[in-house]
């Protein structure tokens, strides 16, 4: 016995690929020599889930056989290094699915949830943020105000921009008059101008609409310039944002020290990271304010819980990754770190198609605008994998990865 | 039920004080509504312990009687916060007793070692460094010697400066010629340059001796003037110590920014620590190698896991403090971080006495230059109350506080 | 003798604990070998006050007995170390109740007030600034403009938030409709937001009915994180606060450095200060403009004496903490600093009740917006014991401690 | 005609796994709309090439097929955030394989050697270094005199550490007296200490021996503690070594700032580096002097090229990552940008077996200590895929993963 309980060994590791939501999602199962006991975790990267797969089933499986699932953070150092080059998108993502599992296992074994491994509840629920979109800041008012009815206290705001394809507005649809692109291959160009305008706009008719109560986000999903961000983050100071987010690509944060001195817009950043060298320096010097990490990404529940640890000596709050694209084991994950992290600072919305909800029994369940847990051991969730079979991943000229976005004169940019 | 288990509540909490190595303990018990679940902490401060058992008995205990246990987070922050004034010896002992004896009980109910609520081992047990002392370098090196032949690998190395009366070589005794200080109160008085010129001695001997294969460590306790400091780090590079401890006082912490650029002399500090503001800036700026906190000291499990956590990020490692005025309890709580946390540098080495391992059954077991834990529930180990009434705390002219060190001219110095 | 004096040695210390205002205060009294000559000092820390008497009474009597209390600084430097772990509450009130005692007997021995000793006084009086409340800005703008009418300059206003339990406009009360918060032990939440947008337009209705001549300070109290907390630095800059005051907890101080580039709005901290970690790097790089410091929690008159001399030298103002929970004795320590100091910025207003008066004969006199000191040797100040004995400490279920503020989620915040 | 050649499209993608060396290779095949034009990249990734390969196939190549050939940086940028999160190993790998045969193409389609492409020749060939290896200081000092007289004026040492396994010095064979590890499934382990005064031998004696001419490497594989490294790197500052590589793992690089104000022993680094958040910081600081990428890991030649650009403003040499699984196509890459780029500095020396030579014609040629183009057009290599089926993939229980390596203890360390 390697403590109170029988020592275990693990006997097989498997991926279950299943988009009942229609967005290709990615989930690691690793059984144990005990019958029955086994745990799930969340490994998508939506954009690449093949070659997590591979990972999984041709290395992360071979590696993993026999050992004891219990030594989570030895299985994690020495997976991590197992590949010598590391740190990055599919890897990690390959990891977090294992450790996740790996947690929901010793939860089960535990006879407790995984936030409770964690140091237990210091909150009863998690506050969501919604995303409201429109074609017009009257659309968006519109939209936010329903959120508000619903009892959400945080919403996301973003808005089309006439002519363009902007992220976010309600898919990307191209309003009003169309500029005409010089790429052929592109229905609607983005150019950063327009969208920043539309913006300031945007949370002008907000603010005067709904006053100052409600807590309002936006997004700029690093598409614009980083200077231009830092002008659009100090226009948007006086509607007090609880939150702007990835003003820049994780290839420019280093402009987040010039950006610091001159606004206090809080700014929300790290969905995109996947590598210490990116958000250490970062944190390290209070540059940011919330983080986004999507747990699926940077190597699972261990990695996170440091992280947040860490956060926490630097008055950084938690704002876990939690769109489509996280499965709902990723989702209970994200739930066990907001409710036991002391800095947890909000929560992202996503509701469950029936779909989803009857694919993985379990789910968190959204009320008055907060995420609650089931308090269930582990992650608290299941997967009905013949039923997981019954939804395959669509078909996609690209396969899923993310279409170019271009401006007006063809130039790609940051998606 | 919050979790697979019925719903607990705390229905005690007492302060149990006890010397059964001479060393004034204070161990912290929580009870539960469940029958004979409990946990131990250690709130150990043997300078003060009826300071800290005041501050268990008056105001912790009223704090927590009804609170459940599972919520070791919430527990943490609020009663850290109850005090208004916090982070601070005194305060932070008493909370490191509740917040130990919260983990054992979270790991009797899961029936898992407290090492697997963190992540499981990833370390077979923990290296110890054995304290070596001596008259002069000779019998320092024969004391280092032994120690090998034991099987230990590392070596903390002191000496007796003649004439003067130093910490660690051996109880303080003065050897040699006394110098007569000035103040009638003092039976020897320290001097710094005597003292870093017996140092490099020392080192140029058991390395000339012993060769470079074991690995030295030293403690300067924190004596001598910083940048005197300095130059001790710098001469003893050559030596290749493992580290160097206190170099400075917490006061003068600041002078890393000093050393740090001058010598790749590894550097050991924070067994005085209590407060993040001594250390989160010295780690995020990685101005010293391995981390000192005493358990005891800074909070307990919780925080101590959130500060190997951080320092993992920057290459730091730990190396808890654990000499005899850590409890038993408090030895086991260390072994816990030490087995489960990656960044683990070394353990200090302490030997239970017989009469220690009776009041405390389930002591770590010392074996082979390791510390061993005996895997059992919790932190696995318990305390007979009634022979620990045998063991009252000795009578000391200053109720166990450090004597005043002066130097020759009476002023009195960092202890 | 020492001087020209007769030598004296310390006979007696002793703790004398009393509510006269119904707030826990901590008195120390050291006697000596001169019949009659004794001195008091404040070491209240009302949260903790058993411990703080318990520090005193088993540890630093014993060590203090038989000394020579003309020896303030060996005492002081001594005693620090005496506990090998320092720098924090309870032990540094502690050693404040000493420190003020002690220079209370040298300013009787030399028949002087204490503010001679420190160099005697450079102005004729401390200038007050009161604390005015209310329900609404409207109420708020009446209590400051009574305070006027009283010869106040310096008025600190708070206001209620409706729904929420808020800091300081009228101990905490909630008004309004109250938001359900999810924990049940909390009978009402604070939320920054809400508490932001309040703060915000009460300052634009007291620059608009009061006009810009009355100083306005306002306590933020480490409620809010610390980017909401900038930028309601930065909103309030242009109401010309004469101070705002701990808009970060003692952990977040670092935010400062954000801070600081961004604002003019004048900064008070400190009074949550017991460490000179906590305070050596903000002042050093000049990063607030009002140190508070509690002179009966940071040791008491000689380290205050030194913390203001290094103040000078980078233009910060003294403005000492100086509510309830400092005892009479300590705000004749405040005062004699108040006196002699020449950056002396302002001094926190607390009207002493008539029962405090009479435990406490000699309380500073409040007139016309000023301090005024009695001008007797000493801090100028007795203690009626018996009197004391008649105002046992209240009782409380947590036995004084801060009760948890939660946010509606149930997060416990700072308080 | 875009230029004044015909159009050109993509008509296929395709991945050739082989490993005529043994060594787990991915070459990437793009095929053109001209008969017999197409272009070969290398991607491997030999701890992970499954899943190079299915990002290949699965996303890269249903992304390019129709695209013109010649738009190599716009392939380039939109494929790079094709995948959203990008920046790290296996999608860059894939990204590299693409890279490198567009390049490959142009120059068929130029007519002309990729280096051509980039600049042309400013030398005639690359000096290359060698690795030496032995089971001790003796040993090693031969097998160096041996590269000397064969012409290599540069020479990587390696020696192994009695009774440890370690890297380099001739497939980590343990030697001598075994100590006896406690994790039952390691074979040898490896220690710092041990291994640094093992070091600092070979190279007291290497110099001796050989002299101050010949130019000296050594690699530590990024194995020791950070502030150990810094150490050896100090004490090995007397030898004058070329460099020393690989003294911290990528998640330690900011150690750098603290070794580099210690020391003048040049400094290689960043073969494991796959995203610029890892190098920018320290080339913009020149905390470095040799950059090590890797091509087939950081995107291919179009990074590269830019790498090597912005280190020439710096004063850092290149040293591309050069060993066995590089595959010659690989080799090739290094070369065109080795002889265009002014800033070199070093190529790392790969001998290609026979096989290898007969499944690439066209590999580089070494001759006198230096790497030789053989000035064809494109990268000048070719594959014969028939004869690449008949190396596959061998066994291996990880599937190709680094096993991993363990101290005394159990702990898994950087590889």
């Amino acid at each position: 016995m390697a403590n109170g309980l029988p020592r275990l060994k693990i006997t097989d590791v498997k991926t279950i690929l299943t988009a009942p939501n229609g967005i290709r999602l990615v989930i690691v199962k690793v059984e144990t020599s005990e019958a029955g006991l086994y745990g799930l975790g969340c490994a998508t990267f939506t954009q690449r889930p093949m070659a997590v797969a591979t990972s999984v089933d041709e290395y992360l499986k071979p590696f993993l056989m026999g050992k004891d699932p219990d030594r989570i953070e030895d299985i994690y150092q020495s997976a991590f290094v197992s590949s010598y080059w590391r740190n990055g998108p599919v890897l990690n993502n390959a990891l977090s699915g294992i450790d996740m599992a790996l947690w929901d296992i010793k939860g089960k074994r535990a006879n407790m949830p995984v936030y409770d491994l964690l140091g237990g509840k210091c909150r009863e629920a998690a506050p969501l943020y919604a995303h409201a979109g429109g074609r017009d800041p009257e659309e968006v008012a519109d939209s936010v105000r329903k959120y508000m009815e619903e009892g959400y206290r945080h919403v996301r705001a973003q808005v089309s921009v006439p002519g363009y394809s902007v992220y976010g507005a309600g898919g990307g649809k191209v309003t009003g008059k169309i500029w005409k692109p010089l790429s052929p291959e592109q229905k609607g160009a983005f150019e950063p101008t327009p969208y920043v305008n539309a913006v300031i706009r945007l949370f002008d008719h907000l603010r005067s609409e709904l006053g100052n109560e409600v807590e309002l986000l936006h997004d700029v999903h690093e598409r614009i310039p980083p200077i231009q961000a830092i002008g659009l983050a100090k226009e948007l100071e006086k509607y007090r944002l609880f939150f702007l987010e990835d003003v820049f690509a994780p290839e420019d944060i280093e402009y987040l020290r010039i950006l610091r001195p001159q606004t206090s817009t809080p700014i929300a950043i790290s969905e995109l990271f996947n590598n210490m060298c990116e958000y250490v320096p970062m944190i390290k010097d209070r540059l940011f304010d919330f983080i986004r990490c999507h747990l699926s990404q940077i190597g699972g529940i261990s990695p996170a819980k440091k992280l947040a640890s860490f956060c926490e000596f630097f008055g950084i709050r938690t704002a876990w990754h939690g769109p489509g694209d996280v499965s709902p084991v990723g989702h209970a994950a994200n739930l066990a770190l907001d409710l036991s992290c002391y800095n947890f600072g909000v929560q992202e919305r996503h509701v469950f198609r029936q779909e989803t909800q009857d694919v993985f029994p379990g789910c968190p369940e959204l009320r008055d605008g907060y995420l609650w847990s089931n308090d269930k051991p582990g992650l608290g969730i299941d997967i009905d994998e013949e039923l997981a079979a019954k939804f395959p991943f669509p078909e996609h000229p690209f396969n899923g990865a993310w279409p170019p976005v271009r401006k007006l004169d063809g130039t790609v940019i940051r998606p």
